[in-house]
């Protein structure tokens, strides 16, 4: 294992050694069991490229108007596409970055060119219903389509890259033929801007969506269309075509098959989210966790304060986090295979099985995305709370990370919609077994333990005891039973919503609360727990890995499982985060990228962190200047008499 | 009552007026029930106040830096100074512009002043720890004090207003006399800017803590002292003085007993952060519920969308919020009210009545503040989601609404380390009663119920039905329970760390996490309920007002409690937010400020949220200006050609 040598211990000598010294485990075999050798080293090598290059240099905290943002993350796309190719494991090292810089590079490089082959897949489907009334209706004397939006809610919102500097895109609208017959939404390449000059085409108008929350780098734009002319073959006629004399034309029967079939597809982008949050997770935890081990606060005696990581609170904020980012590390590739055997099958035109493993892999990323982009999003928040007013100061970052992990709670749908489609998949399971007999048996295997439903629902955990709990087989065993339960009540109350006579789109919306949306959660966390335990359990698995990933499994699955069972919770989670205290900044040192990268002062590899807090204070902006107002400021100074007390 | 002839009513027509017309109370009676004629006179005043002043003019979702929003800020609190006096109201008013007014206006007029006079309060309590080791060695030769902070840990961080324009600070140091005895921290006065020019004194370094996530009008400051010398009289000499030759003298023989008076007077920043918190999550439910009515979705036919108001999911996240901010409503005035009876009592020196006042103030605000702060931080989060993309558009507000609130979770204490002050009281309540035979009964009764604490823990719920549930006598007798419940594990529990040989500060960390915790939210939750039942059931509440009323209460109060008990909940909490539907947008009219103080184009109060949405974009800066690095773009334009579809 020569790539050893090359590791650079982030074990600078410092306030993070005596946990160092006290982990479990060794942390290189971690990186080596996570990450492997190869990819450790690709790794490195692009985050000491980052590093070396001017352009990418940055001040944490720094203040950047959006203007630059947008130029700044520009000329580093410039660089980055030089790259070509985007790997999963290069979009992860970017991203720890900026995402914003990914996004850019993926909706130019992936994006555009995989719709225009595709004609299926969408960064931002949630607002294309919006694009229904736009509409393209075919003219047969010059062959051109022309593109209408009537008014502003018909226009394209949100679209990646369109704020700035797109010069083609894909817009979607209703086909009309000369005939006036309306053919449904089809996808059209329309020129926007003149590539020469950058300026908007006649009839377009396109611009800025303007400040978002985060992610200001990219550009999300808008654009209307007044009677704009475009070829007759900027149709993408994969689903339908016009002939020259503008008859309509389509390889499909039925529209609904091609939905179906595009289902899977759809997929990858919702996959790839779960891991972005991940990320997000993961750098937020290195912040927070090197942050609790080094800053000291109060203690036992006057003269000595301890660490802060050393408070049970403290523990149990941060580490039932540490546990879900181990969990969702092994999980988010695990579902990337998944989606890449998806592919290929669809590639080797296997259609059946396709159409199998499309359904289940919607049904994974439909609440996988919900899993990770909220377990990131409410774990930076504890993070930022937990490094109290250090969390606060924006050069910490956990303020850029929760900004920049927000839209994963909402783009590629509302997590909460979302949700629908994955108990719909699960209810037609049960539908299938129980009205035509279907055996329940899937191509990832994430359903086929409900086979086995009525004797799991048979089963009961009162007697759990804090040893029963270090094993994850239990948590595991009451997440099937959780699963089971809600599959049947979500049916229950369908059943009954139809029986006081609602059609199915009411009958639906009356179950997401009570239960599918639990219902939906629970799969998905049980799917996650299920993965992380055959990990733990796998004699392929180092042995001297196995213990400290067991208690970072059982602590995953009795916490995911505290969101349903509040009681049960309470009689089990005992001591179970304290076992890990000594093994949290270890963890996060597998977790975490360089210090140029993580951009954080106070979760700086050394643990110096008030050396890093000053430096980084002291070289601001206008630090100690006065402030360019400042005679105002002289001319109307508070009077110290005239100062009184309040409340 | 004249004053309804001078409401503006706003439902300006449009797509909220269906839900107006729905809604089954009169909005006026209710404006008129909650902030009553005068006030709601007054506030209309302040909202136009600034309207109509080109200083407060701002533009939805700008790009403004940091330095110019100190700047603007600071002009803001020029003029806002002139009323010299600031009233809970006027906060409350200013405080929906921009929390960083307030603090300006506060911590110069209020806090500082304040301080002098009672050496006693602290925004930033928590960071004064840090101030242990920053020394004031008293100089007989010259009669002064010499202050020096030792290094970096030792600085003065997040001083209010300290970053650019403070000239005067006061700071907590170790006051030693010339025979080298240590007598403690002490309050000084320390010159640290000259107040004709703004630079810093020698010996001084002061400056700005840089950018923070939120409430960037506010100058946060660092300052470090090196041999600086004042005057021994700007010693603030209540708990003790230096004798001009260099003896300490003090009024205190136990200096446990100045802070445990002093308690008390703490309280007042907790229970005003309270409302601050309360206040933030109004203006985002505001938004969130316009928006939710306003926009459409989807439906159960193609043809046809509904407001996404309409779906069972969308109500679930939002209409618990706003029962929740109703609660809280009532709740901070009412403990707002029992701080100012302690503030009376104290002036009237009847010492013993207000130690025990200044207690459960205290144990009160200790809560309080995690229960609003976190309330209003999950609830802006949901608005923000609930929003989707819409939401995650800066010019929206609900990012600023956020990061303005999540301080309150942090400063005058973080929240779970404040927590652990309640559940301190409670057990103290606990032990006087068992050992000493104490009869539990507090100025401000929170705790009274807990001299029934054998029978409540007799009773059960389990039989609990719907209609149950309605009366939120029955999630508040649930809630009696679950605190004597709580009250005694805790108390268990705190009995085994100690006879494990745990010490007392061991032994109380580690029943933070069960059940101290646990116990202190179940008591303010109680405490919050309680007075809303009160308040819903009191006959002097108008009758037309007491059904919405008592269904926001009995939601409110079934919603807190499924945070304790998940599984109690899914029994109960069916349709309640269903009854809630028609009446939220009413209900939230009833907490709007205008629209120029919401400063939300989704939420404005004529729902024209396309409008708005357009207009505000379209006002954009550059909104359809090609960038100003065009050029660049154009010489490196990705060539159609060479894309590549990904994944």
């Amino acid at each position: 294992h020569t790539f050893l040598k090359e590791i650079s211990d982030p074990a600078l000598h410092g306030p993070l050694d005596v946990y160092r010294n006290k982990a479990s485990f060794n942390w290189k075999d971690m990186v080596r069991f996570i990450d492997g050798e190869d990819i450790y080293l690709f790794k490195q090598h692009v985050f000491k490229t980052l590093e070396n290059d001017p352009l990418f240099a940055r001040q944490p905290g720094e203040d950047v108007p959006i203007e630059k943002k947008r130029e700044v993350n520009f000329l580093r796309y410039l660089l980055g596409k030089l790259q070509l190719k985007l790997s999963v494991y290069l979009e992860d090292c970017l991203g720890m970055y900026d995402w914003a810089l990914v996004a850019k590079l993926f909706l130019s490089l992936g994006m555009f060119g995989a719709t225009v082959a595709n004609s299926g897949s969408s960064r931002h489907k949630k607002y294309l219903h919006m694009s229904m009334r736009t509409t393209a209706k075919y003219d047969p004397s010059t062959q051109e389509f022309v593109i209408n939006s009537p008014d502003f809610e018909a226009a394209k919102f949100w679209v990646g890259n369109l704020g700035k500097t797109a010069t083609h895109a894909v817009v979607y609208a209703q086909l009309y033929t000369p005939d006036q017959v309306c053919h449904g939404l089809h996808s059209f390449v329309v020129p926007v801007r003149d590539p020469k000059t950058l300026l908007a085409l006649p009839g377009v108008l396109v611009g800025d969506m303007g400040k978002k929350l985060g992610q200001n780098g990219l550009d999300n734009g808008f654009a209307m269309f007044h009677n704009v002319r475009i070829p007759r073959e900027n149709l993408l006629n994969k689903t339908g075509d016009v002939t020259p004399d503008g008859r309509y034309v389509t390889p499909f029967k039925d529209p609904k098959k091609r939905f179906g079939a595009s289902l899977g597809a759809l997929s990858g982008g919702r996959v790839y989210i779960t891991r972005m949050a991940l990320i997000n997770l993961k750098l937020a935890l290195t912040v927070a966790i090197r942050f609790s081990a080094a800053r000291r606060q109060f203690g036992p005696k006057d003269t000595e304060e301890i660490p802060v990581l050393e408070y049970q609170l403290q523990q149990w904020r941060l580490i039932p986090y540490l546990a879900a980012a181990y969990a969702l590390e092994n999980f988010t590739k695990s579902i990337f295979m998944n989606f890449v055997e998806f592919q290929i099958g669809q590639m080797m035109k296997d259609k059946s099985d396709t159409a199998e493993m499309g359904r289940e892999i919607h049904a994974i990323s439909c609440s996988s995305k919900p899993l990770g982009s909220w377990t990131a999003q409410r774990g930076i928040q504890e993070c930022r709370e937990a490094c109290g007013g250090h969390g606060y100061l924006a050069m910490n970052r956990l303020g850029d990370l929760r900004d920049d992990n927000d839209p994963n709670c909402t783009y590629e749908g509302d997590n909460n919609v979302l949700l629908q489609q994955t108990s719909s998949y699960l209810l037609s399971w049960l539908h299938a077994k129980q009205f035509d007999g279907v055996r329940i048996e899937s191509p990832f295997h994430t359903v086929d333990f409900l086979e086995e439903s009525q004797e799991i629902l048979k089963s009961r955990f009162t007697a759990l005891t804090v040893d029963d709990c270090v094993d994850s087989a239990v948590p595991l065993a009451a997440y099937k039973w959780l699963v089971c339960f809600l599959l049947e009540e979500s049916q229950k109350r369908l059943e009954q919503e139809r029986a006081l006579g609602n059609d199915d789109f009411e009958a639906r919306n009356n179950c997401q609360v009570y239960y599918c949306r639990s219902l939906a959660m629970a799969y998905i966390e049980h799917t996650c727990l299920q993965r992380f335990h055959e990990l733990t359990t796998n004699q392929d698995t180092p042995a001297g890995l196995r213990p400290v990933l067991r208690k970072l499994c059982s602590l995953y699955g009795l916490w995911s499982l505290s969101s349903h069972m509040t009681t049960l919770y309470q009689e089990q989670k005992d001591i179970e985060e304290m076992m890990l205290k000594d093994d949290a900044v270890a963890l996060v040192d597998v977790l975490a990228p360089t210090d140029f990268i993580l951009n954080s002062p106070i979760g700086c590899a050394d643990g110096q962190i008030y050396n890093h807090l000053w430096s980084t204070i002291m070289q601001g902006s206008k630090v100690l200047e006065r402030p360019s107002w400042w005679k105002e400021f002289c001319s109307d100074k508070p009077v110290l008499g005239s100062l009184r007390p309040k409340l």
